[in-house]
């Protein structure tokens, strides 16, 4: 494993009381994309067999099978230095939520630095009770819109997943896509852009005494684009085959 | 709607050949509580009135009954000027694909400048094929887990509208340079390779029985640019220049 990704493995997703066993499995799912292992059910009114389940995991039906089902929060959370708990809306008595991202950087330093953490999500219909926010070290939000807030309780653990991930990816300068073929030198810009002049003069589209700026355009178009050499091959190819066919 | 969310109102979400009633309302709620509300289902395998499309997609059945429903990609995209092809794999002969995160934030800042974009997802199964991502401006992956990265339809379209409110609730969205002209649309961008293809036929460059991967790989080039209208303009003049001049 990627050592970035260490966090991963240090972080849990704890599910308290969930009723439809469409989103278990689709929470396993969700989870294993993003490269998470670790489910803990808290009292769950949902059997993870339950067929609906297994089908919603899809591939991930092994971090179904090793959830682990306990009967208490408090339960779910022993190790953990922080956990996150995901509500949609602020809480009086509690610590101000936090926007997701900002949280789960935030945890996820915590988890590369050794330490256990979670993410903690309530029931479908009514969400964490004061009881089990106030247990998490911290609550948070996902910046939903104003008028319609309710998230599916598996797109909220993807949201959470994803940005864990995201989130312990964070060291690993994004990849510089290679070119299918090397990307053309100047030189070889300079020799599509001699032919296509002569091509357009050959045709009557350019008039050389006033250039106009077309070739200005040109460049700038072709500058943008970053060719690559075998572009400039087919390029030049076609502007060949069409000085042909004036030919004959 | 804040100003700064105006961008969410152009970007429109876009479900090529979706399969599954329930993953149609799961991404109508998605987009929804991520603040988006244009759907477009490209020949759609499900129906939007199926009771398990509407229980899915929860109290946002306003976006599922408002859908549009299209033969083709090329209608759905009509008018954008940016289309984010949601792809597993890299493709052969495409741009190389972007993060999910960095695409949007570039995407967005179009739809704050004024153009319309879209996001676009394939089939369940299979995803998008070949032409579906060369249509598009730019192919994007979410970065799963190497080891599973079957993403449902739904939490893709959930991440996907996430990373556009995101980008949208950005203190400053990012600059875009002005163009010289306006951006080509998805329709202009399609009748320049019509335009690009009929010449290249008439010359004997290409042979339309055999395309080998000619066709492609100037969709890659031309994908990379995102041309203004004027471009276009000169480009199909030229090709028009071309044409007269065999004719003579």
């Amino acid at each position: 494993m990627n050592d970035c990704l260490s966090a991963l493995a240090r972080c849990r997703v704890i599910l308290v009381g969930t009723t439809h066993p469409g989103n278990i499995g689709a929470a396993a799912r969700a989870m294993k994309t993003m490269g998470l292992t670790q489910l803990a059910l808290v009292a769950p009114e949902a059997d993870t067999h339950d067929p609906v389940a297994v089908a919603r995991a899809s591939g991930a039906d092994d971090v179904l099978a090793s959830a682990q089902i306990v009967p208490t929060l408090a339960q779910a959370l022993t190790g953990t230095v922080a956990s996150l708990a995901l509500t949609a809306r602020a809480r009086e008595w509690s610590v101000p939520p936090r926007p997701l991202r900002a949280a789960v950087q935030e945890a996820c330093a915590l988890a590369h630095a050794g330490a256990d953490i979670a993410l903690v999500f309530g029931p479908e219909r009514s969400g964490l009770d004061n009881a089990a926010v106030q247990m998490c070290t911290q609550p948070v939000t996902v910046p939903t819109s104003a008028e319609y807030s309710s998230l599916n309780l598996a797109a909220a653990v993807q949201l959470a997943c994803y940005e864990m991930r995201m989130a312990a990816l964070a060291d690993t300068p994004e990849a510089v896509p290679e070119p299918a073929s090397p990307w053309a030198t100047a030189e070889e810009v300079e020799g599509l852009h001699a032919h296509l002049l002569a091509a357009m003069t050959q045709c009557g589209f350019f008039d050389p005494a006033h250039p106009r700026q077309l070739p200005a355009r040109l460049r700038r178009l072709f500058g943008r684009v970053r060719l690559e050499r075998e572009e400039i091959n087919i390029l030049r190819g076609l502007l060949t085959a069409m000085g042909h066919r004036w030919k004959k």
